[in-house]
């Protein structure tokens, strides 16, 4: 298959959409709001993957070379498959600079999971 | 098989162990802590949970009945499925009263879980 089937399944997040939502605590979630933050959360739901994406939120700036990223115990090929995952879930952007991608961390899906999760 | 299988399945949260960590942008999060609270995320990855979890958060004192927060959509097995997951994850703590369950959210994961993704 073309490579642009890939895109098909790219959320509705990589174009920008913002998340939502006020705390959990504070208000019962709509069916349509779960949808959205439920694929966010499912995409720290792998060890393997919350490390990564960790070593980027932690890395100065909140960015970094996937060169700098790939000590996790797994092949490159699993890193760029989870990599993929996060950048659909809108966690993270991705910028080709040269021979290497960095990444960036997305701030307000950052913010928006931080903030449905705040205590009363 | 007997019930008591069901017990080794249980996470070591529902013990009362502590969530870590300090923010995902603040260091990198160790391979342990990565699956302590990739576990805690996975919880809340699927839409229906989500919205069992925000029920029981939003509802008066972060406690509800279980008769007050099945009508997400699904049968009653699945409802009991999904909170058997949150309580293992150590999202919910359960205590039968008479003929109902009641659920109450446990502050402290849930606080562990907002510091993880608060930004800086």
């Amino acid at each position: 298959m073309s490579k642009s089937a890939g895109a098909v399944e790219r959320s509705a997040l990589e174009g920008g959409v913002a998340p939502c939502c006020p705390p959990l605590t504070a208000g019962e979630l709509s069916d349509t709001d779960a949808v959205t933050m439920a694929a966010m959360f499912k995409a720290l739901s792998d060890p393997v993957r919350l490390r990564l994406f960790s070593k980027v939120a932690s890395h100065p700036g909140g960015e970094a070379c996937v060169c700098d990223i790939q000590d996790v115990g797994v092949s490159q090929p699993t890193v760029s498959h989870h990599l993929k995952k996060l950048r659909e879930a809108g966690l993270l952007r991705s910028e080709r600079r040269g021979t290497w991608v960095y990444y960036r961390i997305e701030p307000s899906v950052l913010a928006a999971m931080g903030r449905l999760l705040t205590s009363p």
